[in-house]
């Protein structure tokens, strides 16, 4: 097969959306010279048009019918932006089923339905990815399922979240309240409004459980991961570990031991010295330990629009490229699937 | 193709090839479940048989003739862990010409010959892979040439030799002079008799030799890059640096400014604030700015047989992987290769 136009449905035009669009746009040419493939984003399905974005795109590209894009012959690869476990899940599966082949920054449908999308994706033998659900522009899933496969992994610990990160930074570095810092965040934009998802560990549950799935091949649904927030972490329990060498991190952790894994998303005390104690704001980082390249540390911003552009447009490059070379699908094993 | 037995060929049996075999007969079963694949190392070249190792290997599978492995029909993928340019890079071309798939952690060979080895490998469409050649462990070549290809890069800051950077930080730790750290780094084995290769930058600006042609898609050879080593440095330097907030790290950096590239290896000042300036001991750790992902960081273990094998092993799998699906092969296209 020989193709080297490549074209590009996206569903939601929000901030991330947004960030894949002009991450296409701004390194179009290094794209197209690195890969020999012209990607495009051909057809938009957002309802809001009219919106105030900062960059411009014609009105032709938008519908409001999502199978303007799966019944669109010219389109190869489905981008799924919407967020939210549903309608995201079953668009994404009508996607699959239409023969497209599907990307998604989408942690929370992932996390909820990585069973049902995988075994989708083997059925249509279609490639199904999904690097900016878990640690945003970190290519922390291609790494550990393509270059770290010859390890087994022992124990991995993430910073996974940017608000709560910021939080607990600035309580650490200021001295502050949860609460007062929680309200500057929410006027800079570094948390939401209601900010429950993140503060209460939800969003890095679902993280979690797709980096389990992913290094330990066991499906952990986030619900069945014991989960605690930060919003009873105060000032004082922040000096009180600093008196003692450490810092207070949210940690998502699992860790295998006698053949057990046990996992959890809990503030922890993270020792000054340790790699992921330096990681701070709106960063994220995740450490993992395998038996043979034994400590590893991938740190980046966990968030943004364009740092999350760069894992989907990474994930599309790579099924644009296997569409070339006629090898754009995963071959299933009893371990799992392997690239 | 349906194979599902790849057999490899080794070339040296010293620290790294023992590491990677290691790395394989400890985690087969694992690779197995991953892959679909059986991996069997079945021919080391190597003419120290009887050296003392601590590993037990049949002595059938050792040869002192380069055509046992390259005439060896049953031999998908030699890997090369002999070292040195010579006959390292003449080997592997040889390798190639018999339609060989080639791996090696040879940093000297590689930024000696990059040129002549990739087109070689174009030539007989065969893959090429050296993730080891730099950064040990640390998946970074993998990372930019697949995961973080959406990016137009505009730095890179390496520190990317262990005994350099093991000297650097006892010496900022114990107030040390650098004859002092050098001899009980001799003595423990993290430095080697003759240390110049390390001391004087000379294993650093290969390895930035290799990443520059990656990541900016410029050939430089390693003696075109300014390199300065830390044989100069004195604990009154770090002392003094300690104290405008700063660390000494020996840095590998490659620059993108108004079109231009800069490049070095040199001790640099990094301030305490920057994520590389935890970067301490034997660890090795690459800093990469792009325009769309933004800053990130790669810590692991810069050395040593198993991290090493870890990532010697990551890019036999690739190749198996590829095998499998009739697609071991890389595109040329006019900005390099694409995988």
């Amino acid at each position: 097969m020989n193709k080297e136009l490549i074209n590009i449905g996206l569903m939601g035009f929000g901030n991330i959306g947004t960030g894949t669009y002009t991450t296409l746009e701004m390194n179009r040419d290094l794209i197209r010279t690195k890969t020999g493939i012209d990607f495009e984003i051909t057809k938009i399905l957002e309802k809001d048009v009219d919106r105030k974005r900062d960059i411009v795109v014609s009105k032709d590209k938008f519908t409001q019918d999502p199978d303007d894009l799966f019944l669109d012959p010219d389109i190869d690869i489905v981008v799924e932006l919407l967020g939210g476990i549903q309608p995201a899940t079953d668009l994404m599966l009508q996607a699959m089923d239409c023969g497209k082949h599907v990307v998604t920054a989408n942690k929370a449908a992932v996390a909820a339905n990585y069973d049902i999308l995988r075994e989708a994706a083997e059925k249509n033998k279609i490639m199904f990815r999904y690097e900016a659900s878990v640690g945003g522009g970190i290519p922390i899933l291609n790494a550990l399922t393509t270059a770290l496969r010859a390890n087994s992994f022992i124990e991995i610990l993430g910073i996974l979240n940017g608000t709560t990160n910021y939080i607990l930074s600035q309580m650490t570095d200021f001295g502050l309240e949860y609460e007062d810092v929680l309200k500057v965040a929410q006027e800079k934009g570094f948390a939401e409004a209601d900010p429950t998802a993140d503060v209460e560990g939800i969003d890095v549950a679902n993280k979690l459980s797709i980096l389990i799935s992913l290094v330990f091949g066991i499906r952990v649904p986030p619900a069945s991961i014991p989960t605690e927030g930060i919003t009873k972490i105060t000032k004082d329990d922040i000096k009180r570990a600093a008196k003692t060498g450490n810092k207070i991190k949210l940690i998502a952790t699992a860790k295998k031991e006698n053949g057990n894994l046990t996992y959890s998303v809990r503030p922890t005390l993270i020792p000054l010295s340790h790699p992921l104690a330096g990681v701070n704001n709106e960063f994220n980082a995740i450490f993992v330990k395998g038996n043979a390249v034994d400590e590893l540390m991938f740190y980046g911003k966990g968030a943004g629009p364009l740092p999350t552009g760069s894992a989907v447009m990474g994930d599309v490059i790579e099924i644009g490229t296997a569409i070339i070379k006629g090898a754009a699908y995963d071959v299933k094993v009893a371990g799992g699937y392997q690239k």
